[in-house]
């Protein structure tokens, strides 16, 4: 079932950098309610209520689902280098203690933010192309898991449990195997090496962005799709693309507006 | 490479019944160094050697990799009714404990018990065929994971963990989704109701089973291969059949012996 404007939505991670993007995207025309560990930078406004709460507390987590249509699921320690210390606790129970908090609590769709890291050695491997494959190389979302750090294996388990939880509880699931979002405003955006593994030539980030305002309307899309499963890949429509979109244009109507610069 | 007989063999979970098929089966040509929790209640024989330790507990594990050439892990909570409390500690940080310590060690080949369960969601769907899919219909090892329980999302997880070990240190994984093991002997095998979910019929586990000469078969090939990386199904080769069984014939030369009796 769609989550239209006016329902209540739950954010997860909400202090976080898609989680900001998304607050101010959404909180026109949704109730939001955000959940982080730590204070926000951004404060709350009217529509938005905040509940502070770790992901990898289950006591603690479940009560701010009461009343809430769909739970948007970004908390996790979300690197490429994140310990798996820090990934058990917030991206493997932390994708545990969402879903089941969303059963327990009736709540009826979930977008759950993966990765393009759970099949990030696919993308190494494209860097022998620049990263620009032409249409029929390009992965899509049945590719088999080939993550690319501990981060990137958690994602799988999330999108394995997720599916669990569709198709025993008929929850609705959208994965959405999100790319690189610009940290400060899309303006900012050039192609970095800091977000890249050391070896990677510094064109590698043009080819995974995701500008402010297609993140928001891949994620608004999710919300309001009828579409009960589906794993797609996030990125703007750039010029240098190694996953495929076509699920996300099709089953979510996602049409990205945007390019990176390169 | 191959691990022939007279190598050193590590396997976990040796006391439960694979690991008492396999130190039966390989015993005689393998050195063993057997890894359970507790007892075993077969006493050790000539070149098996126990370490008592938890799959769970790294630092306990840890030195019991030294000097091994393969890692058959089997140890895990093995049941679709598992409790996540279970499966969290026995199945998510017990793989990653038994590959981080395989990497650490230098160990190269590993063997891991998946399941299944791992993409049960099919075999569920299967039920409308009474289990007895068409060759072409058949669900093989690129099927996007579905699984029918906290146990075999833990299964998706284990295998996508391997693969990442697999592509960045190089260590050769076999994963076998084995299926339904008689715990006494072969002949005391029937179709049972109390293997599968409640609401399938008793022809079901016809349909999983895998002989105790086939389980060991499987395994030993799993050494002996040359093959680096795959995922295959295991069961014998029964009349009902949804899985299939091509890659473990092509990748590992599995050549089932057994049948179900129906």
């Amino acid at each position: 079932m769609a989550v239209e404007p006016g329902r209540h939505v739950l954010i997860t991670g909400a202090g976080g950098i898609v989680g900001t993007v998304l607050r101010r995207a959404l909180r026109e025309r949704y109730s939001l309610r955000l959940i982080t560990r730590h204070p926000m930078d951004e404060p709350v406004e009217g529509n938005e209520e905040w509940c502070p709460a770790d992901v990898a507390d289950y006591a603690a987590l479940r009560p701010a689902f009461q009343g809430i249509d769909a739970v948007i699921h970004l908390a996790a320690s979300a690197s490429p280098e994140s310990a798996w210390a820090d990934v058990l606790p917030a991206n493997i129970v932390g994708a545990y203690n969402v879903l089941e908090a969303a059963r327990d609590a009736g709540v009826g769709r979930v977008v759950f933010a993966s990765s393009t890291h759970a099949v990030g050695m696919y993308y190494r491997d494209a860097r022998q192309k620049a990263f620009a494959l032409d249409e029929d190389e390009r992965i899509d979302e049945h590719a088999d898991p080939r993550p690319d750090s501990y981060y990137g294996a958690s994602k799988v388990f999330g999108e394995a449990l997720a599916r669990y939880y569709h198709d025993e509880y008929g929850i609705a699931v959208i994965c959405l195997r999100i790319g690189f979002v610009t940290p400060t405003a899309d303006a900012d955006f050039q192609p970095m090496r800091d977000v890249a593994r050391a070896d990677d030539p510094e064109l590698m980030s043009s080819a995974i962005w995701l500008s402010h305002r297609d993140c928001a309307q891949l994620f608004e899309r999710s919300l309001l799709t009828t579409t009960d499963w589906a794993v797609v890949y996030g990125t703007s429509d750039n010029a240098r693309q190694v996953w495929d979109l076509g699920s996300a244009r099709r089953l979510l109507n996602y049409q990205p507006q945007d390019h990176a610069p390169e």
